[in-house]
C-alpha cells in the first residue's frame, strides 16, 4: 500500500477549517492538525480545535503562542480595549495572521516532510479579507518556495465555493458541527452578535440547514456575509 | 519637527541583526526592536538583543513562542538530539525561520503604524540560506503587500556586503559587539566550534578587527565563511 500523502491542516476550530480539514481526510491525505493560540479573546476555539479533532481522529499539534497578542493590539478579537462590532470594520482584521500561521504551517510540512499545507479561506472572506484571497495565496507560495526550496503545495478546498457552500459539505461529510467554536468573545455560549457568529447564523440560514450550537442571541439579524 | 519614520527590527541579539538596527538608528529612524524565544538551544541570545537594545536605546519587545520548537524539531539548534556540526549542513536550518518572524515583524509594524520592517541578513548568509537572498525577500514583500493592504517597507541594510563588513560597520557604529551571543549552544562562553561561531571568527579576522567575546576554542579553524 502506498504511504498516504501528508496536509499540515490550520484548524482553528470553526466550521471553515474543520470542513477544510475533513474535505482532505475523506480525499485521503493523511491530515496533521494544528491550532495555536495567539492571544485571541475567543480562546475557546482552541479547546473546539482539540474537539473536533478528537472526533474526526486528526492528530492536532497545539501551540501557546499566547504572546503574539503583544504585536497584535491593533484587532478587536486580541485587545479587549477595542469595541467589537457586528459587522466588519477594520480593526477585527487580527494583523497578517495567515501570513504568521500558514508560515508556522509551512515550517512543521518542513520539518515532518509533509507534502502540503491548507487552511479553511472561503469565498465569502474574499470581500474583507485580503488574505484569503487566490492572489495573496498564490504570491504567499512563491515566496515559500524561495524561502524553503521544497515544493510544499497550498490546498485551500474552500476557497471557490461561499461559506454557506462549506455549510453544507460539513453537513455532507459529517462533521461534528456542533463541536466547532466560531464567536470572537469567550462566553458559555456562542454571542450571537459578532460578526463571526453573524456570518455563521447567515451560512446556515442559506444552506437551509440547523446550527445545533446555541446562541445567546439566536434571531440573525441579517448581518452576516454568507 | 518631522516625526520620524518608524521600522520594526528583528534583533536576534547577534551582530549582523544589531548592526543592521544600529545602522537604522543611526540613518533617523525610530527603531523599535523585536526578538523572539523559538525554543531555540541558544537561548542566551534572547537576552543579548536585550543588553544591546538597553545600550542602544531601542525599545524591545520580547516575545515567548517557545512552543514554536515542536514545528522545528528537523533543525540541529533547536532539536538537541541532532548534532550541531561545525560547517553548514542542512539540519542546521530552522524550518521557515525568517518568514516566520519576518511575519510576526509585519503584524507589529501594521499594529503600530510603523513604515518598515528590518532583519540582518547579509551577503555572506546568500549561499546557504535560501530565505536571506533579495529574490526571497522581494516576492515576500509582494505576498505582504497583498495581505495587509499597506505599503510596509522592506529594510535589509547588510544585504549587499560581507559579514566581514557589517563587522566594520558594527565597530564604526559603535555598536556593543560584546554583549552580542551569535553562539548556537547555551553555554557560558561562546563555544568557538559551531557554524555560527565559525563564522563570527571568520568575519572579525578578515575585518582585522578583534572580537571581544571569550570563546571555548579560540583558534579559528578556518571553517567559517565571512
Amino acid at each position: 500500500m502506498m504511504e498516504k500523502k501528508k496536509v499540515v491542516c490550520l484548524i482553528s476550530g470553526g466550521i471553515d477549517s474543520t470542513t477544510a480539514a475533513a474535505t482532505l481526510k475523506h480525499e485521503g491525505w493523511g491530515v496533521y492538525g494544528l491550532t495555536m493560540n495567539y492571544g485571541q479573546i475567543g480562546k475557546k476555539e482552541c479547546e473546539a480545535a482539540k474537539r473536533v479533532c478528537e472526533k474526526l481522529g486528526i492528530p492536532l499539534t497545539y501551540l501557546d503562542l499566547t504572546d503574539l497578542q503583544k504585536v497584535m493590539q491593533s484587532s478587536s478579537l486580541v485587545n479587549p480595549a477595542i469595541v467589537m462590532t457586528e459587522t466588519f470594520t477594520a480593526p477585527i482584521i487580527v494583523p497578517n495572521r495567515n501570513s504568521i500561521m500558514l508560515s508556522i504551517a509551512i515550517a512543521f510540512a518542513y520539518s515532518i516532510g509533509a507534502d502540503a499545507v491548507s487552511y479553511g479561506a472561503h469565498l465569502s472572506d474574499r470581500r474583507d479579507y485580503p488574505d484569503c484571497r487566490k492572489e495573496f495565496i498564490e504570491t504567499f507560495l512563491a515566496a515559500e518556495r524561495l524561502a524553503t526550496e521544497r515544493d510544499i503545495k497550498f490546498l485551500a478546498p474552500n476557497i471557490g465555493i461561499l461559506k454557506s457552500d462549506v455549510v453544507k459539505m460539513a453537513k455532507h461529510l459529517g462533521v461534528p458541527i456542533g463541536l466547532t467554536w466560531s464567536c470572537y468573545k469567550d462566553g458559555e455560549k456562542h454571542c450571537g452578535r459578532c460578526e463571526s457568529c453573524n456570518n455563521r447564523k447567515k451560512a446556515f440560514q442559506e444552506a437551509g440547514i440547523k446550527d445545533p450550537v446555541k446562541y445567546e442571541v439566536s434571531i440573525s439579524a441579517g448581518k452576516g456575509r454568507a
